[in-house]
């Protein structure tokens, strides 16, 4: 641990999930104590179609 | 928040899915007193064959 | 299968809970054709001091 | 209940998750007192570059 | 990887737990050729009253 | 969206929670062009006992 899952509608660059994952592993070893070894973090890509908010679907996919 | 998600197996037509958020951000509204707008649904549709009953998993996927 | 994950920040009374399941299974038998028996929600009630939003955590625990 | 999610990088055979759920299924009977009948399992098969361990990828996808 | 989350309503004793991390941990290496090292499992224990099936809510936490 | 699920186990200060927020929130719209206002994150605080590695529990509570 810790394990972090990080749900988006669309999609991210492969560039802008190598990022992120540096970066929140880097917060959760900084502030957190965990040891990077440690973190495991997963994307989930949802289509926008399978996201709603406020009880509107966020709209097609392309 | 609220976050709610939603793990069927198969899949969901878009009308469905607009159906089933509309009234889930409904009822988390009228029941719970939660503001629409800060109701997020996301919908996850499985591979039948991703998904076990009783230890079997469901079908194949067509 | 479905399986339903509700999040909320806070609590909600047992009174409330019941309604939202028996509204959301209906829901998901009518629009989606699941049927009633095989319908499983948890609710997660969550601390607001482990719930941010835009960054800033929703306050002390009462 | 119970529900199980099991994530992994990259993919399983059919057969793997029909014994993977097989086992599980067992275990939680054995052990844990649960009827068979109630337990679901969900695999999610997460693409390789969508996993991040020590803050780096896994890998691309093939 | 892989991360598997249980969920169950009312809780587990230590040995349970104990019991079903060994014996699922060796499935997944047996199986789906998982390193034991790489695998990460967190039970959640949910109130009875926090989880339905069929639109009732499971019981009364004692 | 974005929805972000960080599990730990063990416990971390509200201040820690609150720096992490920051944190991951910034990271979200830098990185990833979500405004922050979008991005929900949610804190998991998993007992030891309740968390495997290796298929080894983690530990006693305290």
């Amino acid at each position: 641990m810790p394990y972090v899952n990080i749900r988006i509608a669309g999609t991210l660059s492969r560039e802008q999930k190598k990022q992120i994952a540096e970066e929140i592993t880097d917060t959760l070893e900084r502030v957190g104590n965990k040891p990077k070894s440690y973190t495991y973090i997963s994307f989930d890509e949802i289509p926008h179609e399978n996201w709603a908010i406020a009880g509107t679907l966020l709209g097609e996919d392309k």
